[in-house]
């Protein structure tokens, strides 16, 4: 038999040794927990970014699973810590919409506000509440404490400005919702608002901020190195990359530029 | 039941195959080893900021855990490599002084020179005795051998020169001991010492290099951001923050820095 | 009992989330799998450095192990992925020439290509085939199925255009293959080359670029700091370092650079 899932999301930046702390406060509380690392690449403080890494990781994870998620700019503050169930997995987060887009998917169908202090670690500190909140929570939560022991339920989790993708006749426009590894860059527009763009490339432009190029291809290695190409990315959202190198540092796009689809 | 529990801490950097190469070692003699990374981020050759981030991950670690430290500018020279159980853990590590702060809080209670050239791999290199003979130490106590087998009991430690954090009336003068992943400044002036510090901010100045800031805060999210602020951070010693940002990048101070609180 | 070993190579940085993502694929299938992370820090589609990499780490892990190497630049294109038996474990990757130096030691037994749509995900992207073919392919081989039920085999792997090393009287020239994670320059000449250099470092020089340096030593510790010093490595290949710092920075040398030692 294998032990249970906790999987961790963080900001805390290459492996920070805050995540090393996490894993041993877990462990103190249940050995068998079996922790696996999502990513703790979210840029720092970056909500935005953990709820678009959320949404994309998430399904891909088995039932059961417990996420435990610190991107967490307002520690410390009166903003509340939540474990939620969406789907079939918990998340362990605070409340400030990294679990928003998650939610967006999927109504969550219990949440929890985290104050029942015999489920936190004896002392706890103004700033490091994954340490001292959120991992003996996903601790005793894998060990088949009933979610509703941790504290009240709540209503619904804190709703987050997420920008609109508009679809006109012959334009969609949307955002660079984010940067991934390789430096593409990733569109908040989904591969199933696409389905009337024309096949022949020449008939499509794709632009962001003042860069264009055209078509919609379908991988990187159908155009020629160092060119500017808009692709459907592995996580279904349109993309644009350069061929072998990276668009972010390339171009100078930065999360947030506007995108946009023509024909 | 969950096998045993060991943690790797060092200065490879980044995600090193270092690390992997030490994995398969441990592996390859106790296929039940449970391997977790603390941080491969200390900075390289760094003794201070390794036995800075020992001493602030231990406590949360179970009972029995065996903590690997690869942190060894002197690999290959003369100094000695040891097998310690301090607190309820055991540690392998170089006796070069990172394993010093714990060893402040607690007396080791048996110390072992890793001499037995059977608990070895069967070639030693000049230059890799983390995969040489650290690891295949760690998997060996993992699988219940008495570490007195290991080579040598040796008395004490190598002491390490930390600077003394003075506390005169109305002013207490530190160092920053380390910048962690957030670009905070961590000092070493333990909160038990600031105890005699006023609470109200205009009373009390923080003095770091040539910046300057008032009272000591309970979080970040008290101040404004962009502000540098001072608090006790989760670690439990005084910390130099720029709120939302990187204090280090923002005012360009390094460890070895001296602070002072004065009131 | 432990579950079967799958370790994870990539060139995906840091810690991108796309490791996160395969890591839920493979547990989704099998549970009881234990996953390791070898490293995720190959230079972007760096197939040279992947190469090396892995005839590096390979020796060091246990037998049965399911290693899975993702460094794909031509995913999405005709290249085709395999599973491949060297040794005593089995790979998974694209035949791109990533495991051509592990079959340039030990001739694979088994080789068949990815092929059967059963073991792959439900729905095959064109830009990640690691979570979509590579990572459901080796949960499915850890769960005991015949690797050949993968798809047909096939008679060779991709050849690999490596550079000679040049054994001459009084002289050999090889290569700069890798950066370290310390900034050591690794080269492709192995130890066994360098049996007929004298000892005596007056008679020696090793030059890389337009720098040079006289002998070869056994550890960075020999001497002082800040010196360009040649040794063998860890790696059992001859390197070249700047003591406690970085001789990549230091010298703007990069992998591909020549090396020659002349005596």
């Amino acid at each position: 038999m294998s032990g249970p899932l906790i999987t961790l999301t963080t900001d805390f930046g290459g492996d920070s040794y805050y995540v090393g702390v996490m894993k041993g406060v877990i462990l103190s509380l249940n050995p068998a927990a079996r922790l696996v690392d999502v990513t703790h690449a979210i840029p720092p403080q970056d909500i935005r970014a953990a709820a678009w890494t959320l949404e994309e990781v998430a399904p891909y994870w088995p039932k059961g699973t417990i996420h435990v998620v610190v991107v967490d700019p307002g520690v410390g503050t009166e903003r509340r810590l939540v474990c939620a169930a969406i789907g079939d997995a918990w998340y362990l987060a605070p409340d400030n919409g990294v679990l928003s887009r998650l939610a967006m998917r999927r109504e969550p169908t219990t949440i929890v506000a985290l104050s029942a202090p015999e489920y936190r670690l004896p002392q706890v500190s103004h700033t490091f509440h994954g340490r001292d909140i959120l991992a003996p929570a996903a601790a005793h939560l894998s060990l088949g404490l009933d979610p509703r022991r941790l504290g009240p339920e709540v209503d619904r989790l804190v709703e987050f400005p997420w920008p609109e993708v508009s679809v006109m006749a012959g334009k969609i426009q949307g955002t660079i919702r984010s940067i991934d590894s390789f430096g593409n860059l990733v569109t908040d527009i989904a591969a199933d608002k696409l389905a009337d763009v024309p096949t022949d490339p020449e008939q499509v432009r794709v632009r962001c901020d003042e860069h264009e190029t055209q078509g919609l291809f379908k991988t990187y290695g159908d155009q020629p190195p160092m060119t500017l190409v808009a692709i459907i990315g592995s996580s279904g959202y349109l993309e644009l990359a350069i061929v072998g190198d990276s668009a972010a540092m390339m171009l100078g796009v930065r999360a947030g530029a506007p995108v946009a689809v023509e024909w």
